[in-house]
């Protein structure tokens, strides 16, 4: 559990970090966030993960509440106040407070809240070994997914449904029978020896996790096609996985009750994972 | 400026109306609202926006926070705390505070929230005098706006857009080219002699004031035809209007900056207004 929270400049306690109801961030979703993963107390990829903020505060034309640097500054405070070794950083950043209109002002101060997690160490490799198993529903989410928003109940209701069939993540489909990504992970199979992921476009999320695996498949030679998957290719697949910056490479083991290969964990997903964790930049 | 807000059984004054960062109305757009006028100090079609929102929060299973009839007691408050003669409420209620995931527990305690604003009594008709100026654009939306939710950052960025070039609301155009409806309002067109608007779908909101203004239209033998429309029918079209809670019936009289008519306001604009106050119901 977190204890201490930061909001605006203010380290808080857990109970007493509270935004104002007309915070647009509560009621039209007007804000973007992003998670970075903590590992053996270092930040994961955080350059990639703050590119990628950054761009979503353009996209929609949010001002950017403090200077960079000075948000790795209060980061790194919440880690050690939360005393977190492993776990998660979630940093949300809203248009700020102002009486309820669709349109806004552009002179708004947006609120940030940077919260810490702990996770036990050993809850990644236990969900490694079993694998995960996967549903596939109709991807509802609006046409900016490449934002990373607060936009996101189509995701809840997809990651609910998943829940209450016991399995531990959607895979999205959209309106031509591909695979968009997972509600929240980017999704991939591998087909002969190919490993495949969708394209970059509005319709995923650029991962960051992502990135770093293409950049590790390609420095060891992997085969990789950007190029959508359907559920037919599915079907064809020995292996399957999601990446997220807290599940890394987590396999996926079952797909809609049907076992992917032999419904076991397979041995490039170890492999891949390996190569992950390699790639990836640490910050301290 | 609304004064008092009611939160969750308490009256807080505005300052202090503040809830959790970790609401699931903040993370994750995790909630439903409703926006209902009051004119004269009396409600507007008050039991149809409690119908919506019944079915907005059974769409996403959020728990009914509290039974409907103490909804309607602390409405009034509001309304008479807030001195609130001709204005609106807004009432939003939330999945409730967790640590984050995009799964729930169903056992959260869902956050209501009732805020009132007053509105010059004259604000409506001198806007009604002049009319309004409309632009398109994509409509980015999610797949399920019939659910009236805070999933509303697309809605926003083309209000802004709208706003930004000077006109007061944004039509939504889909994949196919016909209109869905307005940012936040219904779309209407006059062609010939028939009211067209598009028909109930996941596609728009069932607007409380559309159904009304229908009703009226049909009572007095209006002809009126729920289709899609495009830009072109929309060039063919003598009059255009938009629909919802505080605009009542509003002419258009500019779309994409080429006239509607003569580009003034038109004479069924004033009668279709007539037939739709004549047509709601007032609750105390």
């Amino acid at each position: 559990m977190s204890r201490i929270i930061f909001l605006n400049g203010e380290y808080k306690d857990y109970n007493n970090a509270l935004t104002h109801v007309e915070d647009r961030g509560y009621q039209f979703a007007d804000g973007v966030y992003e998670v970075f993963s903590v590992k053996n107390g270092k930040l994961i990829d955080y350059s990639g993960h703050i590119k990628r903020l950054t761009r979503s505060l353009n996209e929609i034309k949010i001002k950017h509440p403090i200077n960079i640097r000075s948000i790795l500054f209060h980061i790194r405070n919440v880690i050690k106040k939360n005393m977190i070794e492993d776990g998660l950083i979630y940093l949300q950043i809203t248009r700020g407070v102002a009486k309820r209109d669709f349109k806004y002002s552009k002179n708004l101060e947006s609120t940030i809240t940077i919260i810490g997690n702990n996770i036990p160490s050993d809850e990644y490799e236990k969900s490694f070994e079993k694998g995960i198993s996967v549903v596939t529903t109709r991807d509802l989410r609006w046409k900016r997914v490449d934002i990373k928003s607060l936009n996101l109940l189509a995701p809840v209701l997809a990651k609910q449904f998943a829940y209450e069939q016991k399995a531990h993540e959607a895979w999205l489909v959209d309106d031509d029978g591909f695979i968009t990504e997972g509600s929240s992970s980017n999704a991939w199979v591998l087909i002969g020896n190919t490993v495949y992921t969708r394209p970059i476009s509005s319709s995923i999320l650029n991962g960051i996790t992502r990135k770093t695996l293409i950049k590790g498949l390609s420095k060891y030679g992997y085969k990789l096609k950007e190029k959508k998957f359907n559920l037919k290719d599915i079907k064809k697949s020995k292996e399957a996985y999601i990446t997220s910056a807290t599940q890394y490479v987590m396999p996926v083991t079952k797909i809609d009750n049907q076992k992917i290969g032999n419904g076991r964990v397979g041995k490039f997903a170890k492999l891949f994972k390996d190569i992950y964790l390699e790639s990836v930049q640490l910050s301290d």
